[in-house]
Order: C-alpha cells, then sequence, then structure tokens
C-alpha cells in the first residue's frame, strides 16, 4: 500500500476531497489546512477496508481505533503506522470500551463499521458525544431506534453521515443526473435490491469479526432470528436520491412480502456434512423478501432483498418515467423519442453523455478504492463535510428512512402482508428541504 | 392465405393437431374423423386473427359467426369461403344476438373474441347452451362473475378454455419441461406481467373494432374506468403452470398498488393537437400496477400491469428456485452447479436441450401462425379438446382465477394496497387435482 501512496497521489487526492465538498457542490473550496482527526469503531472485514481507503486521504489522522477482537486492532495499527501516521490508540476492553473512545476530546468524528445491531446505537452515542457520525450501512433493529438517532442527530452539533456507498456509483449518478435534467420524464416506479447470492457467507459467517458459539456470525444470527429487508440501503439509497425522498417528497407506507425460507437449509444439505450444526439451524428469514413502497407524490419503489439464493448479482434497478426507462438487467435504457420504438439502447452510450460532473473530475484524477470507486468517493465526502463543517450528504432522516425498512418489513409481514405507515422522521421538514446531494 | 393451404399442410397440420391432444397428451390419437363446428363471435382485429389461425386446420367448420359489425362480419364470411369451407350464417343483430347463435343445435364449440367486458358473461351463456368456450384473454368485471362462470363450467356438460397464448410460447413450455424435472430445485417467486407501450393504442383505439362516441374503443374505456392490472392473464398464465396453481396448490391473497396517472396524458400532450378530444381524457388507471399474489405453498408472483409508458415489450418473467432462476429481461439463466459462478448464460443454450416434447413435434412440422407460433398451438389444444371430448387444458377454475386479478387489484388499491383474500374457486378440489397442462 505504502508504494501507492506518493506525494504526487496525496496532492491530487486532496484536490479531489476539496473538489467533492460535503454535498460534492464546488469545484472550489475554503477548506482548512488541519488536519481531521478520526475515530474508528469496528476493524473487522469491511471496517478495514474503509480505513485503507481514508489512508489514501491527505491530511486524515486516526488517533483511536476501537475493535473487541486484537487481532483485527493490531492490524489496523499497523496500517495506520505504515502509512506514517502516528500509532493509533486501542480500545478493547469489550464491546462498550467504544464509549471510552468518544470521550475523547480530540476528534472531529467517528467512523462505525461493526456488526449491523450495533449501528444505530454507536450513532446515537457519538452524536450525543458531540463528535460527527460516519456509520455503515446495514439493518435498524426497530423504527423507535430510528427515531432515537435523530433526535441524536437533531440535537447534536455534530452531522451524521450513512456511507451509503452505492449512492455514489457511477452508473446511479449518472442516472441522477438524467432525471434531474428530465430524460425520463415523471418518475412512477423505481425498483431496485440487494440480490446477492451469499448462502455459504451467510451460513457459515466470514471469519473476519466475532463468530458466535452457536456458528456463523451476525449476518448468521440475523437470518436466523429475522423476517424482513435486513439489508435494505444499497438497493434503496440512489432511488431515495432520484426521488428526492425527505426532500420535497416522501415514503407514506410500506408493504412486504416475505417467500418460505427454503434456499439455506438446501445449500446446507447439498455442501455440509450430515454432521455438521449448520444442519440444525433454522432460518427465519424468507429466501425473497419484496416491499413496496408508496411515496407521497404517487410513485412508489419495488424493493428486493434476495441473498439465500442462486443468481447472479444485481441491484436490480429500475427506473421508469413517462419519458423513459432504464433497466439494470437488461443493461439497457430506452428514451421517447431518442430511442428506436420498442427497444433498448446499451446504457454506456447514455454513461458518457450523461456523466455526472463529480464523477468527470474523478476520472481526470483517476479512479481507486474499493466498489469501483465509490467508496473513495463517499468517504472523501464526509472528510470533506468535517473540514467545511458542512451539513451530511446523506444525513440522518435518510439513514433513519433507509434503515427503517427492515423493521417496517418484518411488522407487514407479520401482518400477512398489510400496509404499514412509513414514520415521518423529518416530522415535516421534508416539504421544505431541497435537494442537496451531489448539486454542482 | 389460400397459397399456403396446400393438402400437403393441411395433413401435417392434423398430424400435429392430433399429437397436441386437449393437455397436448399423446402421440396418438383416437380422434374420429367427423368435423368440429365451431361458432365465433367477435371477428374485429383479433377475432380475424384467431379465425386466420383456425383456417389453417383441417376438420374445422365454421356454420355461424356474429359481429355487430357489417364490415368485419363480411370479411369473416369471405375468408371462410375462401378457405373452400361453406359459407357461415351471419348473425349481425346487435350486441346480443350472439344468443341466437348458441341456440343452433349444429355447434360443437364458441370462439369468443370481443371487447373484453363481454368475454365473460358470454362464456356463461355459451356454457349454459352446451356448447364448449374458447374465450379470449382479459379482465373479469368482479369476482362475482368468475364465481358465476365457474359454477356454469361446473353445470355443463361442455368444457370452457381460456384461449392464454403465452402459456404455449417455447420458451415458457421449456421452462415448464426444466421446472417440472427439478432444474430450478424448490420454487420460491415468480415474476411476470404485461410490460407493453399502448400508449397511441389505448387513447386512439385501434379501429378494428366498435367505436366509442366519446372515442377510442374498449381498452380506452377500461383505462377511463378502472384502476387495477386489467391484462394479467399473459403474464401469469404460464407462471401458474409452473406454480401448479389449482392444482396441489393456490393463490391465497392478493395485494396491489398503482402509480399515479401520468403517461398517457402526457403522451396526448406532446403528440395531438391542443384541440383533440383525448385531451379532456381522464384517466383512472395508475401507469404501473403492482400486485403480490402469496401462494398457499409459500411462493409469491409479481405481477406487473405496464401499458402507458414508454418501454420495449416484455414479459418480464422471472422464475426462481433452490437451484436456479431464469430472468427474461437479462435473457439469462443460472443454475447452480451448472452455471459459472454469479453469472448468466444465454437461455438459448437450454432452450434446445430442455425443449419441452410439443414443441420437438411442432418444430419438426414447422412452425406457424401468430405470437410465434402460440396461437397455433392453442388453438389446436382446443379443437383436439372437442375431437376427443377431453377437459380443457386451460379451464374454467384457471380462466377464473387469472381473470379475477383484475376486481381483486382493484379492491386493494382502494383499500392503500390492503391484501384482499383470494377466492378458490376450486372450492377445495385445488388441493386433489393433479398437474395436466402440456404432460406427456
Amino acid at each position: 500500500m505504502i508504494d501507492r501512496r506518493t506525494f504526487a497521489t496525496r496532492a491530487i487526492t486532496a484536490s479531489l476531497a476539496a473538489s467533492l465538498a460535503p454535498n460534492l457542490f464546488s469545484a472550489s473550496t475554503n477548506s482548512s489546512n488541519s488536519d481531521v482527526r478520526l475515530g474508528f469503531i469496528g476493524v473487522g472485514g469491511r471496517g478495514t477496508g474503509v480505513l485503507e481507503t481514508l489512508l489514501e486521504m491527505e491530511g486524515v489522522q486516526f488517533p483511536a481505533i476501537c475493535d473487541v477482537i486484537g487481532k483485527n486492532l493490531a492490524q489496523a495499527q499497523k496500517l495506520v503506522e505504515e502509512s506514517g501516521r502516528d500509532r493509533p490508540e486501542a480500545y478493547l476492553k469489550g464491546p462498550y470500551d467504544y464509549r471510552r473512545l468518544l470521550e475523547r476530546d480530540d476528534l472531529h468524528g467517528v467512523v462505525i463499521a461493526t456488526p449491523w445491531r450495533w449501528h444505530i446505537p454507536m450513532s446515537i452515542d457519538t452524536l450525543n458525544a458531540g463528535k460527527a457520525v460516519a456509520c455503515e450501512v446495514g439493518p435498524a433493529n426497530s423504527t423507535e431506534e430510528c427515531w432515537e438517532l435523530v433526535r441524536a442527530a437533531e440535537g447534536s452539533p455534530a452531522s451524521c453521515m450513512i456511507l451509503e456507498n452505492a449512492c455514489y456509483r457511477r452508473n446511479m449518478m449518472a442516472l441522477l443526473n438524467m432525471t434531474r435534467q428530465g430524460l425520463l420524464g415523471d418518475l412512477l416506479q423505481c425498483r431496485g435490491g440487494y440480490l446477492h447470492d451469499l448462502r455459504k457467507r451467510i451460513i457459515l459467517g466470514k471469519g473476519t469479526g466475532v463468530s458466535l458459539p452457536t456458528g456463523g456470525d451476525y449476518r448468521t444470527r440475523q437470518n436466523q432470528i429475522r423476517n424482513g429487508d435486513i439489508y435494505p440501503t444499497h438497493g434503496l439509497g440512489p432511488l431515495a436520491q432520484i426521488l428526492d425522498i425527505n426532500r420535497g417528497n416522501r415514503f407514506v407506507s410500506l408493504s412486504a412480502f416475505a417467500t418460505k425460507s427454503s434456499g439455506l437449509q438446501t445449500w446446507t444439505n447439498r455442501n455440509l456434512p450430515s454432521d455438521h450444526p449448520a444442519q440444525q439451524y433454522e432460518w427465519a428469514m424468507g429466501d425473497v423478501v419484496t416491499s413496496i413502497i408508496q411515496c407521497q407524490n404517487g410513485e412508489n419503489v419495488v424493493l428486493t432483498h434476495d441473498c439465500a439464493l442462486p443468481r447472479p448479482k444485481s441491484f436490480g434497478w429500475q427506473i421508469q418515467g413517462t419519458l423513459g426507462i432504464y433497466n439494470e438487467e437488461a443493461n439497457g435504457i430506452h428514451i421517447d423519442g431518442r430511442s428506436k420504438g420498442h427497444q433498448w439502447e446499451p446504457f454506456e452510450k447514455y454513461q458518457s453523455e450523461f456523466e455526472h460532473p463529480v464523477w468527470q473530475r474523478y476520472q481526470k484524477i483517476g479512479i481507486r478504492g474499493g466498489h469501483d470507486g465509490a467508496d473513495f468517493l463517499e468517504l472523501s465526502a464526509f472528510v470533506e463535510m468535517l473540514r467545511q463543517d458542512k451539513p451530511a450528504p446523506l444525513d440522518a432522516y435518510d439513514m433513519a428512512t433507509w434503515m427503517a425498512i427492515t423493521p417496517l418489513s418484518e411488522q407487514s409481514i407479520q401482518l400477512g402482508g398489510q400496509p404499514v405507515p412509513f414514520p415521518d422522521f423529518s416530522d415535516g421538514k421534508w416539504r421544505n428541504r431541497e435537494p442537496s446531494f451531489a448539486l454542482t
């Protein structure tokens, strides 16, 4: 890693980061020269990847890192030191030691990349400690918890950002650009989801964090005890931006439906010995969970969670308006009057024509980091949000709204598919809030 | 047309028809040599196409044809005469003259290809007159009407077949073959629908049948007064066969969701003069109607109606099980252990390997007729059902179940997406009925 971080790279990186700004706003910036100091909670598989991406950036320090696993923490300290930065102080005294980290007075913000059930409680504690939050994605444990998050954010001087990298994907930013320009007309329906064959991962765990005594890890456990859309934000985030959710529009109700659970047991039977502990697991999670979310302005979103069956990975995105449609599975787009009648055109053609300005700049300096560059963009936005003391581009209202899909879908499934009201976490502010994400 | 109907063709055609049998059962047959005598109600655009396909078959006579439009009827008479058959008697005295046709004692069956709202009432009258029904697809007016159809069919010596040509499509029959062989494992979710840019057709009407005084035709009218899935059967029919609906499985509830209505007005504004009558139309129909149907055995079906927006035509079929998935938009299939990890394979490869036996025979004699040959297959099945006095391959329970989607989705949409119970039109018989369609 150290080889890639030359002075030249650093300088360019800082220049991109400046150009991204909190809302990826401006090409010029009034950023100060003082370093951004981040605490870090959770350096398992995903946390380490996030840390490595942040280490690519100039002017970011890591005084304190917390994890419950010594090996993970030691590796993270080593990565920071090898980057030429000071060795972070370790917080390793059990699951609540992160609260001691939050007491430090030298941190601007805290990155949270722990098992899912800790995300919102840790974010709330961080906001209450007056420090900004960058929290990885996942499900909420309850809608009450989402309300607490919103109240903590509203009562804190610090900002809260959800690290939804899908919002920064190149194709979705071009599509955001296109929909804002009216290419697809009035929007009617969006579709998306998380469609990813994770059978082995769910059943056996990934082994990069805490393993459960009963086998597997937090994702295993969530599949054992919950039946709802437990990973809603990747599919939903970019669609929520396109639909101006919490900024002139809002979700008003959600209905969810689960199939029976059959995929994980089938995989276990076919791939593990008959005396393997996983043969005894019981799975609460339906193999395919489909949610329909109705919007204030008359659109709806069909959201899918589908991780226990064999299939090519996809976000299943479709965006459909009065003048056009994009469909990810077909890799196609059709625009009234531009496309030949009843035919898809390859999306690539439109990708370059409607490249989002942020991505135009990003390509010039070179795309880097995980998830096709999206991770680097989102983390740059967080760092610049701190540097310029601006609002979060994806904020606590977004985080509460997207993560609340999980408990809401669980409720609707338990009620046989009855629609449940969608809480207005903005308490009416959605009416006057303006779209801000990635405006240039 | 006459040029193609040589003696040789006829002989081959008869042989195929025999091989299809009512349930596309057997390669041999005990069919009698007596002609099948059909009445025909409705010879507009679709009716004429159906008639032309039937005229390709040997041993089918058309003693009586009914329509409310003289020009359509005269053309149909001419087509029959030109085929070398006797000139049909015309029934032209208004919308109820078909009842006089039903009084004839020389008809084995009646083909119904009228505007949608007449389909079930005419089918009921036909069954009550003791004559078999071949009815074109469309929506039911009410669930009560579907019950009446089922009671008429149960009380009649004659059979009732819904002309759902999608069930006879080559790809869907291969997929039926594959799912019956277990290639996709236990099924979890199926998706499908009718996704067809019909904006011009809906707004202006097609002009092949009765035009409304207010402009447009029956399809225009349905879009003006209904908000539900008004064309459910093409998408649903093949999926219902794959899921053994009414034969070991059944639909238990339905939830439906409509977007706002914006597509038709947008098209009108952009394409018609400001003083065109269509500028004043009001559209009840939401642009995208999404229904989720939950099944007794734990699967569900996501069904879409989407005819008022620009888009390439598709049935949007997806069939997903514990061992594999088919997706029409991706033109791909993925089978656990056969396909490379996380990748689609082109469906064509599987199409030939798992060709349905009916289609193997059909290809040998040459595919013919509309909708890539599916029309000819379905109509052959109807003719052989009559010839061999066998049960209908797609029967009154199927017809009631599929067409009931329309009023059920209307009800659910009116209730804000609440699930509505799905009537068990079979009254419990689904438990013991065996799959029969296209078994060889």
